[in-house]
């Protein structure tokens, strides 16, 4: 079959002939319909995810099962699946003995996760190999190419919204328009949250209206004087913009961390009115469950949510790279191997 | 090998020799060691869970692994494993695929769950097949006879506590003190609650204060003029004596309910100050998933949960049968097949 | 001043000319410009809250501070308030000294609590003098007929919606379409919950509709076809109706009381997938913390909440209470004192 | 009376005879039996919380009611009473017209608050007049010098106990063992949870195991070699430490932050495994609500929280200062006034 692979730490990304995989024992076989690019994929080609080359990147993937292993009662071929970075987890260290609720896709603490585009093979192929548990089944009525991104940016910012626990009548401030922010907007809207976009481009607050904000404020002293927000959902990787949103951060206001700044560390200020006595709180959050996966998913296929794509066959693999890479991907590139058959 | 046999409904229990399973793809293959009684057990037995004969009960199972089936990769021969009443999940019906955190053994609202004892063969055997993902390790230092009781007497009453989101400084009752209750009554005390037991039997007395209690009262009366408690957890059948004890639950206080009572329903008296308006709970409650089955495992084997038990070898099923339908049993029953070996 | 006052238990509502109240330490003298009539006034005038006759009716009041007590520091003359049901709490009964956060207006478990209405003199009337603690001031751009059924039908069905902590996706189903239930529905759909109405009235299904519902059904089977809802709010008193309509509740979901059935008691059913299996809850509600006012207050000064009202002068009194009484009243009834001045 | 004053910034405590305050309307009369020392006391001296000078400081104050105001209800002469740092809020501030439950001694948020030693008059004096809202009671049996120091250093550790939601089963660790850890210490065990203190004093490690503390250790590694804590409650100002500790947080951990370090922001790390990937959180927590206050005291009425003092009578306030300030006092300072008397 044919299939991206990360060849080495900084090397391109080259389309390559590679031998299909099969549904061993526990697994089911799938025919890749889409896989969404999230930057992930920059840092794993970039060498932040290890020396795990050769490998196929892409953790974003939905298709149909072709073939299912021995031992697998809960899918069957035809089924329309999809499945995330973390697929399985090994249930045998510290981490697994505990038998949190966050087994399966979210068992990102598991000392040997199997983990899509890393230890495993992703999803930038026309087949991938997934273990059964580590799929769910696609509602009906959502397309391929809207599901794939709903497999990493939809599940990371409804994670953030509902890890943030937002009751009714609160705020919701979305730091950020981008690959995630676009969804997250959309989902807070959504929710019947009062929703504030917060992003420094004068040429996003059109399309942050479009997509659901109430209002588009470039700073956390805008937020302010909008009255605040109750939750900051944190969809940049700039952290220095979103400590200062916390200007704009009510009593009791959550802000949610769903990524990493490389190059600082998250600062709670110690000026102003503080953190302590505003009691306010800093949540770390990331893919939290396959319930909410399942419900982002339901969401998306009542088209509460549509991600902005650019859609790529494999054999454009390096023009989409450098589209990520580069930033300017508006807002979610897709891999679609099976339009190219 | 050996095997408990239910063969019909309100039939006594028939000790077989039946073929050894084998481990499936998926499965492992454990040897018996241990293998609680619960009533459900009575109630499997008298047909109350439909024509599931001949059938092997027993849903309180922990032995050693002995084989492993293809595609399993979480578990090993020689593993301390234990199983409860449901194995798996069909994970394609309606509520499977909402995905809930309530996977596994605790997937009691699938369609069609694998459940040990009813649909599938149960633990009063020396060996069971168990689906590697419906399996949990033991910790070390537990033996298989302390552990088995807690694969549903502690499970249930570690779930009922919880869920019933008790706080530091809160009170909590235990309304009944048999094979739940006296598991319950330590497991409150273990975790620093202020614990009264609920009880009309005078010679329980002193054995509720030998197991945690700090008070032991007769009613719900008794229970206000000490103050009241804000958690009452329901372990025995009998609704009515669980309904008057509500008259010592405390405002905002819940109720868990973790059983039936066949015979009526629960009902919240509109008499006195209203329920609404001491703004209190009834919460249902059965397995709450393997984390806490985790945690109550912990807390036995730190030794700080130990349940009473009696135990018996296989050929001994009627007189261990008749113990437990009498409600003669003291407070749990223990199957150790592999003691016969 | 003039004022409808209950003479005795079951007798009529007389109109008044009586001495007007002054503002004592602590308390603030307010004009009367909107009075809700809520059932309870039937209840109160039928004997149901004690001999506390004579005494004037009426727990949803709002209108215009005129004179301050001393030591009142935080209300000034011409703020516009409201009070509702319990002004303050003694302070010095068990309860009180729990001070648990539900104190003023919500402190319903106080032994000795001043009760507008009851206790003290309620709203039907030109003039009230209330505990300044237990007024809240209103927001700009809301009116005062449509504040008035804020303070107890909005304030209870808030409540209730907020105790019952729904989550982002999950779908409300609101038991009863009258007082309560008008407004219910309108605060589910403001929060972005998919609401239900269920109604047996075929004649309201279309004004269901129009005040948010996305669906309206009869019963909860109807309701469970559509799939089922997480939260029932419970707006009527006939508990048979609410017991029937958790045939449509969803596993983990939750009832809300906020009312009394006074014929009979609230049964769980053991029939069917029992209750503890479902994981369900039954929630009690009422009036939960200022808070929870001065959001419905809010939600109604946005508009997102309007009640439907029927308004009287206080010579009408007899008139409102016979449409009142006799369930005519379509939804709110409102005394507006200031407008006959 | 006598009364210790703070006459600007940076100058050292005077002992002066000032007049007696009388109960205004709303308040109470209070004889200050004991005053505890907070190290906010140093900070409102050194200039930290404004030019409030002359004043008394101290807001720890407990005491015996002598006179009440007009209008108030809740209180009675012979009362035993406490009160806290803020004692009553403005009411109408854009904070206040929210209504959140966090009134009373709890307003922190309040733009004009009445703050005990800030700016009103504090405890460290024969006599103190206090909003009567502002006052809780004090449960029997508890002396006052042991009651003083629950009115914040109490208020505040339990509130922070609080605040993290610790569930049975889990783990919490105290940062710092001074006047606030020495405290949390004891609440936390009291509340049963398995305890460690984090220390770098070697010869604070046996007083924390007698105070209740299971396992002591001096850095983050060494407390996640013991498995890690769930909960870390942080009582130091020195936010590195803090910040260190954290490497032994588990997943899911939460940190709680009652204070302030004025050197340095609080930094959650961008190295090691990510905080969003162990979905950890920061938490900031001050005084909670009355009804922290009012569990605390009880707990200490109990005996299961004691406070280990150094009295000190009024003319004694320039030594106590330098105590306090230099941080030689161990672990709190109490003024007793009654006791010069």
């Amino acid at each position: 079959m044919k299939a991206v692979v990360m060849t080495g730490a900084n090397k391109p990304w080259e389309v390559q002939e590679v031998p299909t995989p099969t549904a061993e024992p526990g697994q089911v076989l799938v025919k890749v319909h889409a896989s969404g690019m999230c930057y992930t994929d920059v840092w794993s080609t970039q060498g932040y995810g290890g020396d795990l080359y050769p490998q196929t990147p892409g953790h974003e993937v939905v298709g149909e099962v072709v073939e299912v292993g021995a031992g697998v009662h809960s899918r069957q071929a035809g089924d329309r699946v999809g499945t995330t970075w973390v697929q399985s987890a090994c249930g045998r260290c510290a981490y697994c003995r505990e038998n949190r609720p966050l087994t399966g896709q979210t068992a990102m603490n598991c000392a040997a996760p199997r983990t899509t585009g890393f230890s495993a093979q992703g999803g930038h192929a026309e087949y991938i190999a997934i273990a059964a548990e580590g799929t769910v089944l696609l509602p009906d009525g959502l397309s391929y190419q809207d599901a794939a991104p709903m497999m990493c940016a939809g599940y990371t910012t409804w994670s953030g919204l509902r890890d943030a626990s937002p009751q009714p009548h609160e705020k919701v401030a979305v730091v950020g328009i981008g690959g995630l922010g676009h969804v997250a907007l959309q989902l807070s809207k959504a929710s019947g949250f009062e929703t504030i976009a917060i992003t420094h481009s004068p040429d996003k607050h059109d399309l942050a209206l479009q997509l659901g904000a109430d209002h588009v404020v470039a700073s956390g002293e805008e937020l302010a004087e909008l009255g605040g927000a109750d939750v900051l959902l944190v969809t940049t990787n700039a952290f220095d913009v979103a400590e200062k949103a916390m200007a704009g951060l009510r009593v009791s206001g959550r802000v949610v961390l769903s990524g990493l700044d490389f190059s600082k560390p998250f600062s709670i200020s110690s000026e102003g009115v503080p953190f302590h006595m505003m009691r306010q709180q800093v949540i770390g959050s990331t893919h939290g469950g396959q319930h909410y996966l399942s419900e982002v998913l339901g969401l998306a296929a009542q088209g509460k949510v549509k991600p902005i794509l650019e859609t790529f066959s494999l054999d454009q693999a390096t023009e989409a790279y450098d589209r990520l890479a580069s930033g300017k991907m508006r807002f979610r590139g897709v891999f679609t191997p099976a339009a190219n058959g």
